[in-house]
């Protein structure tokens, strides 16, 4: 079962207190596709511009993922500069030039309008619901989105929520977009919204699930050093739908075991700056740590 | 197997976002011993003034704690007056009044000093040792310290943690005493100093516990309604102990098992003002609310 993505394939910009690094792979569909390409064939949408190198499409070719939903656009690709702060828990943005994003109409290749697990990544909730008019059917819809889109756009982003399975968001976006500090609370207000299930992702620690019919909360896989948190969010929940379409087991015990995927993927991320822990990762070394999470979680035994 | 606790019996003023009290009972040891009675008889040694009620120390009594290592010196009661942040997680302390506290020589009542499970709660590292002193079979010591004595008492802490079994502390202090930012770097640090085990506390969070062979996780249940945070920690603690001393059971599994009691006991203690949650839920309530943890963690089944 394979997985499509859409989102921004981007030039990421980044100052760490232990580095920085210019102009590297970067993008909330990059960062999905691979940490989804581990678990099942993935298909990637998004736009790049004319100086977007031939050695960053190599990265996702080299882990069987399919490009051919990349349009190149005239113009310069999507930038972004941030900046971490000491507790690296925070970062600015610096700089950020949409470029040839700012045009983006996201159209699907004909093969790819059959997805069955899709992945909505962080864009205008216009091209998520141009997406969503394009695909036939549909088994799985997840959608990320942002503080931006919920103050600027929230109606349209409504409209999308009505339509889709699962929203991920960080717990403040959570609030942000219900309206409730406390988290419980919000998610249920935003299940109220469309969706049948809320990830809230607290970075370190964790993520918290909540559907009508459960909850479930996970610590995050404590790390010795985290050298570059970006992309940690997304290649979650590459991760996790990967692992959903892998299995093919949507009940309860599945999406949970799914979300301690993705959570294991997301620890190996922010290892190494950008990408590159990703494209060194064996599918080995991320089940060895699935079984670590275990044994790091288990009180019943 | 009964369980000792020393530390301070106060009273406490209070605000929150949500309303405010004054000169309820409070104190480190008031709600371990509180936290604990649930599952061990209880032993507490403390000092209060002429001006402390004879209603809180039905409180403990009603709970069949033993308050024969209570003494009451000449002059007021340990005071201290905080006001709760929008996010509750955060507090400044307004006012603090050791009173008595400042004089407290604590002496152990005779059939106190064969005790198998005790919590040295924050206090001057110096009282701490001073009880560790007066103790004769050791099973279980842990102790809670705060970042006023490791700034101030570093070095007698630091004569106190080789003598102890567990730390317990939050992830700050964690990090102040070890001089490590990353909790794992920091409990390494802190069992080169003498615990065989290390408890970091996270709030809202869960807890983190640290050993030489081994590493355990778990999150806090989400609440819908935290009215006082206060006192979470030492009943966390109460009810981590409580159920070790019940148990008996110090294995890998008893031991984490213990961590999640606590965290329930915890749970309830948010729900409502000072140690108020805590004289009203039943045991059934905490055995209940145990088995939604598991519900609540569970990825394997």
């Amino acid at each position: 079962m394979s997985v499509l993505v859409v989102g921004t394939v981007a030039f990421d910009s980044i100052e760490t207190p232990f580095g920085s690094a210019e102009r590297i792979l970067g993008g909330s569909a990059s960062y999905f596709a691979l940490g989804a390409s581990f678990f099942a064939p993935v298909r990637i949408v998004g736009v790049i511009g004319r100086d977007f190198p031939q050695d960053y499409l190599d990265i996702f070719t080299q882990r069987n993922i399919d490009i051919g939903g990349i349009q190149r656009a005239d113009g310069d690709t999507f930038h972004w500069r941030g900046r971490y702060h000491e507790d690296i828990n925070l970062r600015d943005t610096i700089e950020l030039h949409l470029n040839v994003l700012g045009g983006f109409e996201p159209k699907l290749p004909e093969p790819y309008r059959d997805a069955e697990y899709v992945f909505l990544g962080n864009i205008d909730p216009g091209m998520q619901m141009e997406v969503l008019r394009q695909l036939r059917r549909l088994k799985l819809v997840a959608l990320d989105t942002m503080d931006h889109w919920i103050r600027e756009s929230q109606q349209e982003l409504r409209r999308v929520l009505e339509r889709i399975e699962i929203l991920v968001v960080n717990d403040s976006e959570a609030r942000l977009l219900s309206g409730y500090d406390n988290n419980v609370k919000a998610a249920r207000a935003i299940l109220k919204m469309g969706p049948q299930m809320v990830l809230i992702k607290r970075g370190e620690y964790g993520v918290l699930q909540f559907s009508d019919s459960s909850m479930f909360a996970t610590p995050a896989y404590p790390l010795e050093e985290v050298f570059d948190p970006t992309g940690a969010g997304d290649s979650f929940a590459g991760g996790f739908l990967g692992q959903l379409a892998r299995s093919g087991d949507q009940s309860q015990g599945g999406l949970r075991r799914a979300i301690v995927y993705g959570s294991v993927v997301a620890s190996f991320t922010v290892e190494d700056f950008g990408v590159k822990r990703l494209t060194d990762v064996s599918l080995a070394e991320i089940e060895e740590r699935y079984r670590r999470f275990v044994q790091l979680t288990d009180f019943h035994s």
